[in-house]
């Protein structure tokens, strides 16, 4: 967690000249994502609101790709989501330069991150991504997704021969998995744009109501069980991975289909999607894990974590958890 | 610039449980300062303010100097300086235990820090700090400065053998500046408590206005005149301290002495001063560099840019500069 990018105030106050915010009056860094520089920004005296948050996009976040993510947060914001939207700048341009990167500046939206929801939390997050789901059906802009079943391949092919530096059992567990997604995956699931990383980080809440979703940076097309599966290998696990938690499963997964009915070939393919869903954050935690030097002041994210999430929705003795 | 500790939203509002300042609304790590873990919270109704500074101090800061700190900010707040006060919680405690560190909730002032200020800011900051020794006339804390020239002979044997990872000239420049700060160094200047770093950084602004003094986590026993001298060498230059701006340096001395007069031997005195306080960052910035990994998410902060600034100070042919 970290900015990665200096901005004076000066330079802060020179961009907002396009916009219609008033005067600059608070710029923090804030330490928020591995992917972007952030930072928290405070206004007094215009009329597009006071407090936001400036992200730039470093390398992680494909420019061409930031058409598609604005339009989708503007299409949400219209249809009642709240999701934070970006700020046009007094021409109508939400997508910015500052410091040599893509620049947005960006609604700022009360409430916190939580750590270890709740069960009424969890079932607001189902809600919230069923909610998502339906206000995207008649979005037009689409995206593949780059973190796929075929980037899974690619990934475990870049970390092969270093497994050993995380644990000896990864290579076969990967390899594992892959071979038996790669034959199982299904491709005839209902699609829409999915959040993709819809972790408690990501989910602004007040209490047990969700104020926000956040970081739409890995949205894409893709089937929307998928989602709910991503959703699922994030919010129902101690953060190790190393213990479920049924509670928490059965009310996320209650308030999603209070809101959408799963089909019976969503219903069926929930326990692939997920095995898919934790080898997903495996390969992307381990390549990551692999790259970054132990004291670098990012923290790497345990790739085992995932794995252990992974062999435990493979496991047959699980079969019956989203029935 | 990052956040050391991790500390959790739940964590957060559990903290929060002690202070009349109601419910947790946002929370977020800011990038501040290189010693501490920092934290943006906002509250709704509390009857004690509603934004705050959460810090917690990391190994940098020595726990048994937190309560001088505290009195000296709120000293200053009485005396109508604009610094940011501890709160208080319930039982009238400020400082308290988070995440295994000590920890103070502190008042969220607005402003920003500038890199660039003009010298109508620079007069600003002049008077802010000739106001802050007046306003510790009555004050009856006390702590030396760690940071004093006894330090300096120890940062520089503990950076010996290891000047050229940095300069090769600045062997040379160290032990001559030491040896004429040992000999010259005024011992009998009127002392008060000063700030001793009062960057731009821990200055903030709106607009040509000072909205807050920061960071008084060096603030210590020392010569009144030293702090304006360490402010100068802050203030005047640019950040390489390749060059030297007469304008900000005229105009934050003006600021200082329409506050309060320099008396003739603080007068007689700058120069020396000033050679010591572009020392003093010279070392403190050599030592880090030298201990800091050059991959680290740190910046590393130039020592070579004060050791300009002190080749700056003694040139003769600059001695009329605080005249």
């Amino acid at each position: 967690m970290a900015v990665y990018t200096h901005v004076s105030a000066e330079m802060m106050a020179r961009f907002l000249n396009d916009y219609d915010t008033g005067e600059l009056i608070s710029f923090k860094g804030i330490a928020e994502g591995v992917e972007n520089s952030n930072f928290l920004v405070e206004t007094r005296g215009g009329a597009d609101g006071h407090r936001f948050i400036l992200t730039l996009y470093e390398k992680r976040v494909d420019p061409a790709d930031l058409p598609f993510f604005m339009a989708l947060l503007d299409h949400l914001a219209m249809r009642g989501c709240r999701v934070p939207r970006a700020i046009a700048d007094r021409t109508g341009v939400q997508i910015k330069q500052l410091a040599g990167r893509r620049a947005c500046l960006i609604e700022f939206l009360e409430g916190i991150s939580l750590s270890t929801p709740n069960p009424a939390q969890a079932t607001a997050a189902g809600e919230a991504l069923a909610e998502m789901h339906i206000a995207v059906a008649d979005f037009d802009g689409s995206r593949p997704n780059s973190m796929g079943l075929a980037s899974w391949h690619d990934l475990a092919s870049r970390c092969a021969g270093q497994w050993q530096k995380i644990d000896p059992a990864l290579e076969q567990l990967v390899s594992g998995e892959l071979a038996y997604l790669q034959a199982q995956w299904p491709t005839d699931l209902p699609q829409s744009v999915i959040h993709a990383d819809l972790f408690p980080d990501n989910v602004l809440m007040l209490g047990d109501t969700v104020s926000g979703l956040i970081d739409f940076y890995f949205s894409c097309t893709d089937a929307r069980a998928y989602d709910l599966a991503v959703t699922h290998s994030a919010w129902c696990f101690s953060s190790d991975g190393a213990s479920f938690d049924p509670g928490l499963s059965a009310a996320l997964l209650r308030g999603y289909r209070d809101r959408l009915v799963l089909t019976p070939d969503e219903q069926a393919a929930l326990p692939v999607l997920a095995r898919g869903a934790a080898l997903r954050f495996t390969l992307s935690r381990a390549y990551d894990w692999i790259n970054t030097p132990a004291d670098a002041m990012v923290t790497r994210k345990d790739p085992m974590a995932f794995a252990r999430r992974a062999l435990f929705y493979a496991d047959p003795a699980n079969a019956g958890l989203f029935a």
